[in-house]
């Protein structure tokens, strides 16, 4: 089995949905001003509390904390917390973080090449290098030996080595003459150019673009492509409370892992720079660092921009996450044992649904709103206030407006389309679609089924239902429907099927788009009809895409030009370093302490007699294991401004010591894929003292407990 | 010191508060409609989740589940649970509880009289028995024998030993003749013989109206006057949390305190009726009863005096509390040690504060105001119906809306007027009335004056400051500021004050009307001036209040004319038992356990460092007591439906056993006043488990718990 969580999970929603297309440029870009010349990038927060929305001001941060190490905020942090890191501090963070595989951080944590993660990063690693008899999910994995370390397949970190600012030649290698087109031809040739890997050295380039085409970096990274499995703990322990305590505060999760990185002779690879733990590990009011990836934010969205996906995208989203939560829930009903195998499903369903749910709570919450549109009037006034920046970049946020009106019109019918993606009729139409030459669908067309009829009519129905519901009169629903109600269309479709037979579907795949045409099959036969019209909405939705993105590059570059680097990019999936501060919050008509202890691992598991599943303990812990310190920190918050991309990185403090390992972040932080607000958005971790002590006591795993704190150092 | 909290301050308000004022009535009284002629009390939920909220529909229990033990329904009991109590059952629960005072509840949990409340419903009792070098607030009491408990001066119980039905008789004594005044005359004369106490036998009587008049009922209470004070854990342990987590749930509070009554010779009283104690406490499921005395809900409001207290009242409510809640914060700022000194005043507006957000919350949440809309509809339509109620009632609601406009109008003025009490203006206010024969103001006039000088001017001039910001046109507010600033008007009111000294002022005042006239003492002359206006003001809001309760009279003899005593009527301080389940619920985006444990207690010490004072632990508890079980239930939440005055209830299972003591609801019980909700609203208690864990370990109180659970017993 494969699950991935939480963090993980947010970052593939984000990263599927709007506004992560890139274009190249159109025109060179320009400097930014100098420091002085700049426009208040932090405006001070109002003194009073605001009576009414419209006094609402953007704060300084609402742009977050997330910065770059080509830029580092020297001036910021020796303000705030009278600290300013050295070049070596720098490069020694810098260096000791990673990438792990596509999806998260992780950190070296020894002179031995330890990594540092969270579990459920390194979930999908556990199915590959399990064993007959084996269940590393549940049961967790303790390596007692080197020589127990288990090598994940294609698994891999990366470690940025090099940073090089190509601004300048990336603008320079547009050009300015040709059409639109040629320039953008010549600037993606260059790009390719710098990013061709140096396989000699394993090392990859990446041209990171910044401020949606601002500033563009080369970074540089080391890969590393033997990296084992060390310490797993269980499913239980490490994801304690389930999807009810995902994204929640207070918690009580191990969620960590650790991996070794070998080198290429199969020795432990001893890396030059690694973080010390911290065996007392954080404190409240205790400055940290978080040193890692965040994935995609999107806090340079306009207001326009955010409306829509607040009243249009969202909404849909979650109606159809609801039908497709209803169905599973149906099929539960009808067959538990079928249910429980279909509990991940539900998970990343409800992760999901919990996760848009906040982000859009945000989006509503008229004080946040009030910020961004402040925070929007601000910027606007820089740009239109200076003629040069009016003429070039004025225009564009009407523009983006616009776009979000040809949205509006188009957007019901494909937002509710996810019928078309549903059992034998997303089979049908992925056949038709791959026999038109479409070659990203011949993966779906010749894929098995692998629900039974039964479940195929529930998931079916259910997502013609909600769509029906939202968008009756659309005529591709109509189309699909033919009169019909929702369950006799469901039951029809499904049970007049030919083709649900792989091996038979291959068939008629080799057989190209004339057997396809010719295909006797009433399913293949609606598919053929109705591929067309969805082809030209998604053409039509692409095509705003490349328009929206063009505008969003000016607005990219005028805010960069009147900003600079005083306020940072959004996300990239590439290192960052968010400061923040150790401390608790309000909420939900209380404080929320700065940390929790094992004592509230066992008051909520207790509280719920350890009977659900959610709150079950592994038996390694239902009782509090011998010796452990029930006082022991074992979760905490800090307000340092993270996103999915960002689970495994460590926190660490000023003398660069793991004092905690992020993990997820509260409610409250949802809202932070546009504005960060830190009165209320959390970062949890796990604490650094909390781990050595399960280390210790739980998995008497004295041999990780003396690598990660040496004996000598105690 | 005296300090009260939560539920007993939440009682306070809310008598203060509107809608409790109640007339005779206007016409002799229908009786009930046979039950299968009543029109549905108790709608269906919908089937469907509301897809707007047209859609939704009143549900049953929205007017709650107080019932009486006039007529206990026996048969919800018995559909729902399975349980049908004997008249002995009902007996001997209503014999074994007592009103506490006149704010609290208790019961007997011992064949010698001991008598179990909330610590919070005892704190004004520690006052007068404290001793020299005691302070048994912060430390708490503990008699090792009987004849250590200390006799509280003045504190009495009283126990319901008669019910009987006088609906008729009240009805009867209005007559048909005369005005409607002397008809009022003749039912209070009726009702006020009724209520003649009968010392000898140390019974005293009230007639209890229901209904707002629909029902009458003469309750007999035997009065116990020797009542001593047996333990009292620390305020620390009791009110762990403070304000914070006040209202709120997960709780961890120990609120109890045990009394035990004395007869007339001293001895120990020895009751006939007492509730056994559960060692094994509340579980999971358990269909459980919550028996006591809750004080004020407003559920028969119409929609329209909804709106008045949600638009109106409570907004100004929660402005001037906000601003006392900043005077004491100066204070606190400029003296901490004073601010020390002001904390007790801080919490109770805090909570104040808290209490009145939370119903507030519930008045605005679409949801619930549209299942009143919807239950308003079916009453009057029920009403409508009738050719001959709709002739008798059918104008009340448009009469009581009519009156929300006139309040409307004449309200802001008076809501904002809490300048007027404020310091030297207060008193001179008082002086002003007294003189002027409003006896009710001689005490006020003749108190000495408690605040420095510089604290009457912040709170004065916080208290013009809102009224400024809010009423600034107001005739009332600009005679007092008479062009000046806040500041400028406190300052010059405060210093140019010639009668802070009480025995100046008391002269004054025996002088009579004349002198008070003939005083050149500036701040009187302005009270002179300011008087006769509020004055006027407040014979205006009288005269509403009385037409109003007139036609709230009418509704609810309607309303008990359509539903009977299938629905339980309005709280009025008088023996309910309302029934429920123990069992959590979903909340701040996860899921509430149904129980705490002493686990939990630790981890929120710990998690807070014990540092700040409402997370400091009493030394006795700063680390696990010798052989506590942290496992031990400590808090457990059920769908009882209390209210203020039910502190102190016990909560007995079918076995009329104690499983637990009441003492909080949680924030989502707030909007409670208005409509019951058992999604969310939850009575918090102490488990029964958790009371002996504590006395057995924390207090080595081995005689008490031998008292509530004989070693026979066990």
């Amino acid at each position: 089995m494969s699950q991935m969580r939480s963090t993980v999970l947010l970052l593939a929603a984000v990263v599927a949905g709007c506004g992560t297309a890139r274009t190249s440029n159109e025109a060179p870009m320009p400097a930014p001003a100098p420091a002085a010349a700049r426009a208040e990038a932090m405006p001070a927060a109002p003194a009073a509390p605001a009576s009414s929305y419209d006094t609402i001001r953007a704060r300084p941060f609402d742009t977050g904390r997330m910065w770059t190490f080509d830029v580092p905020p020297l001036d910021h942090f020796q303000r705030t917390y009278g600290f300013r890191p050295t070049q070596q501090w720098l490069d020694n963070v810098r260096l000791s973080v990673v990438r792990f595989a596509t999806w998260c951080s992780a950190s070296f944590v020894s002179p031995e090449g330890l990594l540092l993660t969270n579990h459920h990063c390194g979930v999908p690693t556990l199915d590959p290098v399990q064993r007959a008899g084996e269940n590393l999910l549940t049961n967790g994995f303790i390596s007692r030996t080197r020589a127990e370390e288990r090598r994940v397949p294609d698994l891999f970190v990366e470690q940025l080595v090099s940073i090089e600012d190509v601004t300048e030649r990336v603008a320079a290698s547009m050009g300015q003459d040709g059409s639109q087109e040629e320039r953008q031809a010549r600037q993606m040739a260059v790009r390719r150019e710098m990013e061709r890997p140096d396989s000699a050295n394993r090392m990859r380039y990446q041209v990171v673009e910044f401020y949606n085409g601002g500033r563009y970096s080369r970074y540089g990274y080391k890969r590393f492509d033997d990296v084992r499995l060390v310490f797993a703990p269980e499913q239980g322990i490490a994801f304690f409370g389930g999807d009810p305590d995902n994204f929640n505060y207070p918690r009580y999760n191990l969620d960590m892992a650790l991996y070794r990185v070998y080198d290429e002779n199969g020795r432990p690879y001893r890396p030059a720079n690694y973080l010390r733990w911290s065996a007392a590990g954080a404190r409240e009011g205790d400055p940290v660092f978080v040193v890692g990836n965040p994935g995609t934010t999107q806090r340079q969205l306009t207001n326009a921009q955010l409306q829509y996906l607040r009243d249009v995208s969202q909404p849909a989203q979650l109606a159809v996450l609801n039908a497709q939560r209803t169905s599973i829930q149906r099929i539960g009903q009808a067959d538990a044992a079928r249910g429980l195998e279909l509990r991940d499903n539900l998970f990343s369903i409800e992760n999901s649904i919990k996760a848009i749910t906040g982000r859009r709570a945000g989006a509503l919450d008229p004080a946040l709103f009030a910020r961004k549109v402040d925070w929007e009037r601000r910027f606007r006034a820089a740009v239109q206030g200076d003629p040069a920046r009016a003429a070039r970049y004025g225009a564009a946020w009407d523009s983006i407006t616009a776009f979000q009106a040809e949205r509006r019109a188009l957007a019901p019918g494909l937002l509710f389309n996810a019928y078309l993606n549903s059992g034998p009729l997303g089979q049908a139409m992925a056949l038709v679609r791959a026999a038109g030459g479409e070659a990203q669908f011949r993966t779906a067309a010749g894929a098995p089924l692998t629900a039974a009829r039964g479940e195929q009519v529930i998931e079916l129905s259910e997502l013609l239902r909600v769509a029906q519901r939202n968008v009756p009169q659309d005529s591709l629903l109509r189309l699909v429907l033919a009169g019909r109600t929702p369950d006799e269309a469901a039951t029809q479709i499904v049970s007049s099927y030919t083709l649900a037979d792989t091996a038979a579907r291959r068939q008629l795949l080799a057989g190209g788009a004339a057997a396809v045409q010719a295909s006797t099959d009433p399913v293949v036969a609606l598919a053929r009809q109705v591929a067309p019209l969805v082809m030209a909405r998604q053409r039509a939705m692409a095509a705003i895409n490349v328009r929206e993105t063009a505008q969003r590059n000016l607005l990219g570059r005028a805010f960069y030009e009147v900003y600079g680097t005083d306020v940072p990019p959004d996300a990239t999936f590439t290192l960052r370093i968010a400061d923040g501060v150790v401390k608790g919050y309000e909420a939900n008509g209380t404080i929320m302490p700065w940390k929790t202890t094992y004592y509230g691992l066992y008051n909520r598991a207790y509280g719920f007699d350890q009977k659900t599943s959610d709150f079950d303990l592994p038996p390694r812990w239902e009782t509090p294991p011998a010796g452990l310190r029930l006082e022991t920190p074992f979760n905490f918050v800090s307000t340092n401004d993270i996103i999915g991309g960002n689970s495994g990185s460590p926190m660490i403090n000023r003398d660069a010591e793991v004092v905690g390992l992020i993990f997820d972040g509260n409610l409250q932080s949802l809202p932070g894929n546009f504005i960060f607000d830190e009165t209320q958005n959390r970062t949890i971790s796990v604490h650094s003292a909390g781990i050595l002590e399960a280390l210790r006591t739980a998995y008497r795993a004295q041999r990780l407990v003396d690598e990660l704190v040496p004996p000598a150092r105690r």
